[in-house]
């Protein structure tokens, strides 16, 4: 097969040997003579799995004692309740950083638990970077922020130090970059970046700050419950547990954070440096915020795009046209996707200024 | 490969032919050189499954217009939630009927949200059959009831017709059987047993019903927020979406719901027979609400156990083994278990009586 460059920007590229581990395991799962999908989440084998994938996520990120690690369902969307229904108490107020949709959606759900303090914001600009130097009110019961804006193309490159419990959406940049992750009390992403399959979301919550909202919650909506039955609570979802711990043990094998970070900076370095180089394209997100995981740019003349287009499609490029929401182009450079597919890109457009220039 | 003869309770059994489609698309979907799991879900070739999984609920359950068919997360655990909150009014009613753990469960979930009637519980009786001749308040928002109870090896074979609209959990014996889908509001099956893998639940719900609680409800909680995006409000859990698509296809190509009652009925014709027949066991279940899905049976002499487990791990088969809280054995007769599985069965039984006798 004639290789594919995957720029998805998610559900999006996985390491090939995992897709290869996942397909067999669909077929036979540890030499059970049963697919991985025809057992009990309660077989002395699933729950091995389950107890590997949260000691991986303990190891990828050195986290001390008093955090849970689990595996729920529904995405970073049923985060943005979750985390304000546990958190946010009655007559409370939560302070949130506005850097994209999914962030302005985190805030929507927040407000419906309580009062929001919305502490800056860059949707004047179109999202285009990161507020700096705002203030977190120690008096809220926690400071929400988003790590990577997936539509918008920005990162947080340094996060804050806050007064309060710091609770993070890092859905599209997990794994792919050290981070001090014990500044953080609660931690989530929805699987589908850097993870492994859509269908799972890694929650990562410091014990203590749990319990204190004085609110009934549903025990389905309740982190405690979730971690008293290690993600056992009721039928967790099996196959997408299941790749997140194979993509973990490709990242772990390979060198974890360090080895993984080197490989996203170079692949982040060359994308820009070509769309700064190129006459015929430009970023849309400032410098010092440009996300290592999607390099958002423009054509200048936009009548160019069926021709780049085609060129791109015809390199084997598959994913590169920006979010329905803000158009253009994204480069979605997750830990599985290789440099290589990155030189391919940048090839094709220095071949692109050749023809046109 | 020697036969499994998988009767686990769930995740379970799915067709062979569904097992070696889903492992394919894991390699390479449609064709794309790329796995199934690394491609957006707003691409074509997604959209196009989650089009024909709607289609095909909507033919297995030939169901009338104005109904909405959804593929969400969370499993039926969270339906018993999202259940009360977007159908029990502020300071409303809701009526239940409490026929085991899962039923036990949805109950104290609802009670979050508002007032709960019990309108009939076998519970005292350890849920040994389905409650019969209770009266459902016409003054109450809704009516819950659970069509088939795992753990206990209870089925309700005729269902009651309700003066307020009913919702029932098929989440164990969803496409088992023919059923008149349209005397019910709202339905709602986990994947995991005869639709797919775990990571999906099925959510089928008449529009009309929804928006009339008065309560704000998170937009990832309310069913209108997933309607108006056709389950796509945010990722959706593609594999186990697809995986179930291609179970239903199976379904409804060998014939649909007529073809599997009779082969289901056939099974547990079968295995009731031997229950009832052989001297060493004797079923837990009032004969009339007997489970097509689950069998429960214990050995009168419980000494034996050891001896006869041992007799069936022999003969190949798996998942035998009684839910913990209850203990015993459970026979699981899911849909995509063959006739012979139950043959083996019944011959194991019937050695050991042999051997005993």
């Amino acid at each position: 097969m004639a290789k594919v460059h995957n720029f998805s920007a998610g559900p999006s590229i996985l390491p090939r040997e995992v897709l290869e581990k996942a397909a067999s395991a669909v077929l036979d799962f540890d030499n059970l003579k049963l697919s991985l999908l025809e057992i009990s989440h309660r077989s002395k084998n699933f729950e091995a799995v389950m107890e590997r994938a949260r000691s991986l996520v303990k190891e990828l990120m050195q986290l001390p004692d008093g955090y849970s690690v689990l595996f729920l369902q529904g995405g970073a969307s049923l985060q943005f309740v979750m985390v304000a229904q546990n958190l946010l108490r009655e007559r409370g107020k939560a302070a949130y950083i506005d850097t994209g949709t999914w962030a302005s959606n985190a805030i929507k759900e927040a407000k419906i638990f309580g009062q929001v303090e919305v502490v800056a914001s860059s949707k004047a600009d179109n999202y285009r970077y990161i507020p700096k130097g705002y203030t977190i009110p120690a008096d809220a019961d926690y400071f929400h922020c988003t790590s990577n804006n997936t539509i918008y193309g920005t990162q947080i490159k340094e996060f804050p130090t806050s007064p309060i419990p710091m609770v993070c959406d890092m859905s599209s940049d997990i794994f792919s970059r050290r981070i001090d992750f014990s500044k953080f009390s609660l931690i989530y992403a929805g699987a589908q970046k850097n993870m492994g399959p859509a269908g799972t979301t890694l929650v990562v919550v410091k014990d203590e700050i749990l319990g204190k909202t004085g609110r009934a919650i549903p025990a389905m909506m309740d982190y405690r419950t979730h971690i008293s039955k290690d993600s056992m609570y009721n039928t967790p979802p099996v196959f997408a547990v299941y790749v997140s711990m194979l993509t973990m043990e490709w990242l772990v094998s390979n060198g974890g954070l360090e080895w993984i970070e080197n490989i996203n900076r170079q692949k982040a370095e060359l994308m820009y440096a070509e769309i700064d180089r190129n006459p015929l394209f430009y970023g849309t997100v400032a410098p010092e915020d440009r996300s290592w995981m999607n390099a958002c740019f423009l054509l200048k003349d936009p009548a160019l795009e069926p021709e780049f287009d085609k060129m791109w499609k015809e390199a084997g490029i598959s994913g590169l046209r920006g979010h329905r929401s803000v158009g253009g182009y994204r480069a979605s450079m997750y830990n599985a996707l290789p440099l290589e597919s990155v030189q391919v890109l940048v090839e094709v457009m220095k071949e692109f200024e050749r023809i046109k220039g």
